[in-house]
């Protein structure tokens, strides 16, 4: 791959992360946050694509919300550009804007800032072989290594190879319930959808032009009425707000018929919730994982964080302690599913 | 009973009470705390014994770490006397120093400062009945109705009848394990030694002397030395300091012949940890109890307990929350025992 052929990062910063209240937080959202080792979310989704032999620049597509975090996490590089959402429209509509500020041939990743990888290097082979398929004018979605019956994600079923780069998706399939989950990871055919894309530009408007021509027309009014600022650009307000948000697997991967996938084995984690996180971090031989000043007795697969307070936990199992600020979090694993929809984290 | 023969309540208020760390610590010790209601269980200890008819002002047997509270939840009670210990030298010197300062013919009633009633009706019949056989120079304890195999406390073996008043001791059982806790509670005739007990004045004087002179003479020393101070009275240091400490289960009752015991079924509970507590408090339909700023979610049995910080808890069952200043705790019931030899309790 030429530098002229360099992969162009596209990463999304959107979202709030409640389910990780009450370290996630509507003033500190979770891409910004250090969750699993010393980097934030963001700053490591930047890490994996820094190798400028094989990528280009990021394009950072967030909103008002974050615009200050980005900014100060990018740390000074002026060569990062910045489109700043007028309104949140949903992922269709974010990468539509980054397409329409590239040129037509340039190969886009698109990926989400607030999800752990934990084999950098796997993220790196599989990207380079996605943006070789997204060369020929496929639109490919990585199809993570199911590990667990998540109910929690959307699933690919892989198709037919194309050649020794990836395969067609035969079928997307929406959330599923346990059983189906559990036969789907039996049968070794289906993989997580984790929402990491290589598309060319040119092939991803045109399938968006195609399949949703009212985003495309909206999006490309925002970024001709859209206004310069140094690295960010501001798209219009008023032509974007005209777009009814729609994710781009809804929008564009269903309805394709040119949907391929690459695997995708890589210790991905969305850190979707307390317990994710948890199984993300280092552990000791007991699984407990711990963070600040803790004492621990008796307890195993525990995770206990917190931000000042002294904090002692006797004979507990499967259990999260998370203490932030004036906030006190104690939730078994399945509760952790829950905790976007305590009342202190819905009104925070 | 007439006004010269009411009750002379004996309030013991030593022990820091480690094992309701983190609220009860060095500096605000368990009997100085509301844990149960809105009165401490000091103050509820007073209250308990506050009908005039029946009972004169109480003697405080105390400490120099406990006396800024005494005497501040005693609240300018100008009757109620103090006797300041000079080092902590167990229950049988304690009450011995109480006695020694009071007529040979008045009956004591020795409290504990740190344990919860929730019946002061049956309490106070308790008291009176208990009062009465030791006018007749019985030593009297209270035999707490065993209500669970509990093998934290010692157990009173129930021996012939006194006429209608109450029961001989036919045997003192230290504390036993399980399956011997549990054979009592199904035999029927063993109660649980409160350490709450009658002593006429004299008696327990003769008693003492007879079977632990060294402590009576070491005590009668450091009470002709001592010196008084308004409501207060120190005992002399020097002489109090060579009394061997020793419980007065262990010094007296177990040696004496006059042990007696007056049932009591009045809703006791020592506080002993934080799984007594709770099981003192007031609990909801899924025996939640929580205190401050909790939201509680799929949760049964458990304790919450915040002095600020809001605390949202999921999915638990059996576990203790508690949150005091700079430290947090959760533990599990069973791992309530535990609280007191966590290294951040034992070097608070």
């Amino acid at each position: 791959m030429s530098v002229e052929n360099r992969i162009v990062p596209v990463i999304l910063c959107g979202g709030s992360g409640t389910r990780l209240w009450p370290r996630s937080r509507a003033v500190r959202p979770k891409p910004f946050l250090p969750l699993v080792g010393d980097s934030t979310l963001f700053e490591a989704t930047l890490s994996r694509c820094g190798d400028a032999a094989r990528f280009a620049a990021p394009v950072v597509v967030t909103g008002h919300a974050h615009l200050t975090h980005v900014e100060a996490q990018l740390g000074g590089d002026s060569a990062t550009r910045i489109i700043v959402e007028p309104s949140a429209r949903n992922t269709a509509a974010a990468i539509a804007l980054a397409a329409l500020r590239l040129p037509g041939d340039a190969v886009m990743l698109v990926c989400p800032s607030d999800h752990h990888i934990g084999d950098p290097a796997a993220f790196r082979a599989a990207a380079i072989r996605a943006a070789d398929l997204a060369q020929d004018d496929w639109l490919v979605s990585f199809g993570i290594e199911a590990t667990a019956p998540e109910t929690g994600f959307g699933y690919l079923e892989r198709g037919a190879a194309i050649g020794e780069r990836g395969f067609r998706v035969a079928r997307f399939v929406e959330k599923p319930d346990l059983e189906r989950a559990r036969q789907f990871l039996e049968h070794g055919g289906y993989a997580w959808n984790g929402g990491i894309f290589a598309f060319k530009v040119s092939a991803f408007l045109a399938e968006l032009g195609r399949h949703r021509p009212a985003i495309l027309a909206a999006a490309q009014d925002a970024v001709t009425k859209g206004i310069e600022d140094g690295a960010r650009f501001h798209p219009d307000g008023e032509a974007f707000a005209r777009i009814a948000g729609e994710s781009v697997d809804y929008a564009v991967m269903e309805n394709t018929d040119r949907a391929a996938m690459v695997p995708a084995d890589m210790a991905w984690s969305d850190i979707g919730n307390w317990q994710a996180l948890h199984l993300a971090l280092d552990r000791d031989d007991l699984g407990n994982a711990t963070r600040g000043d803790v004492e621990v007795v008796d307890c195993r697969n525990v995770l206990v964080d917190s931000d000042g307070p002294h904090v002692s936990v006797i004979g507990l199992e499967d259990v999260i302690v998370v203490i932030d600020g004036n906030d006190v979090l104690v939730t078994t694993a399945a509760g952790a599913q829950k905790v976007g929809k305590l009342h202190r984290a819905a009104n925070q």
